[in-house]
């Protein structure tokens, strides 16, 4: 018997952007574990709901919201220890990862715990970079561009250095961040060339020039995207 | 009779790698588009190979391979010249696209000559960037970290500059440029992070140390990823 674990990534959001091999996993899969937070559905879950059927083994991971990030390692340590049985057992094990599971996902505190001992694969998926891009009819990057992706939570001296020195530019995790980043790219006179997307390909998917953004509602899963060439793209 | 164009990411090479929508947008399609290269097969319909059926019209765009850019826009502009025709006879047309349409791929040519007049989608599709680091079981990215894109042919200040002031890095569109980026690379002391990967998801997929890597024989599709952090991930 020999048990394997499957980070699968389930795409930004529309379950139409899951791949034959991530449906195939999930659909052969024992078990299916995915994170969550205290008192919030899984949105990995949400996404492949329909493709997941009752007689499987449900595993949610429940990660604390803390600035500490201890409580959360102990529980992914802890669940790491629960899977690593479940593959001892032979079984077949689908953990759902939004987006793709290497694209600062958290799908790596799993795998940094287990891929030495046990079989783990990757299965990679559609990121919200390519299907932000694709929402805003702006290419991501083209012939020799240089393209970032900075985390918002950086300071100001790292965003604005990186913002100068490339052609474009992803800004992730933007959340409570939102006015500082804005803020920073007019200084930089780069607004013309932003645009800001929240909840990519689901229905209440948002594309909105920066000056209209609330900055004290913006979702975990928003980006800015910004590129200096602007619309003239040929 | 409305038309519609669809840019349709196929992924990195694995059938299996292709999303419900674009299997989707292949399958209703009436006329079916890719760019190919003078004598060449084009990789992204060899991916798709078991979805097309014989009743479904095939436009290839030939590509003419030079260093002057003139004589492939010209192909782009005559391409979207036809296609815009069936359009307007309500056709759909999906055209398949290697990796995600938007990441450094050609769709833009089509897309900046037909979306201002025509009903034009992009599907976004799983990049190799995304596939490259599943195959290195090795995250692309994690928490705050700085990714830096950068193509190959980037002079040796500007790949250096970036190079250096970033915590990951993927360099793409190597082929010819292998030698020179690996001798940056070990200048700058990063030869032990680095790992070269070619025709990820493809059954001759090779994983590779740089030093292992024969210069003159690197395929366009290849990449190398670069994380500072190496394999200290939890």
């Amino acid at each position: 018997m020999t048990g394997a674990l499957f980070g699968v990534g389930v795409g930004p959001g529309d379950p139409e952007l899951i791949t034959l091999k991530a449906l195939r996993c999930i659909e052969t899969a024992d078990i299916i574990t995915y994170p969550k937070l205290e008192d919030t559905p899984s949105f990995a879950r949400a996404i492949v709901e329909e493709f997941v059927t009752d007689s499987q083994e449900e595993f949610p991971i429940t990660i604390p919201m803390l600035v500490d990030p201890e409580p959360a390692q102990k529980a992914y340590a802890a669940a790491a220890k629960a899977i690593a049985k479940k593959l001892e057992q032979g079984k077949v094990v689908t953990a759902l990862c939004e987006g793709d599971p290497f694209f600062y996902g958290s799908f790596q505190f799993l795998f940094s715990r287990l891929a030495i001992s046990h079989r783990v694969e990757i299965v990679p998926g559609v990121s919200s970079l390519m299907s932000c891009a694709a929402s805003t009819s702006m290419p991501l990057s083209a012939r020799n561009d240089i393209l970032t992706i900075l985390p918002a939570p950086l300071n100001n001296e790292k965003l604005c250095a990186r913002l100068e020195d490339t052609d474009a530019a992803a800004i992730i995790k933007i959340g409570r961040h939102f006015n500082r980043v804005h803020e920073l790219i007019q200084t930089l006179g780069l607004e013309k060339h932003a645009r800001y997307i929240e909840r990519s390909t689901l229905p209440t998917e948002r594309i909105l020039p920066l000056d209209s953004v609330d900055g004290n509602k913006v979702p975990y899963f928003s980006m800015i995207l910004i590129h200096k060439r602007g619309e003239a793209w040929q």
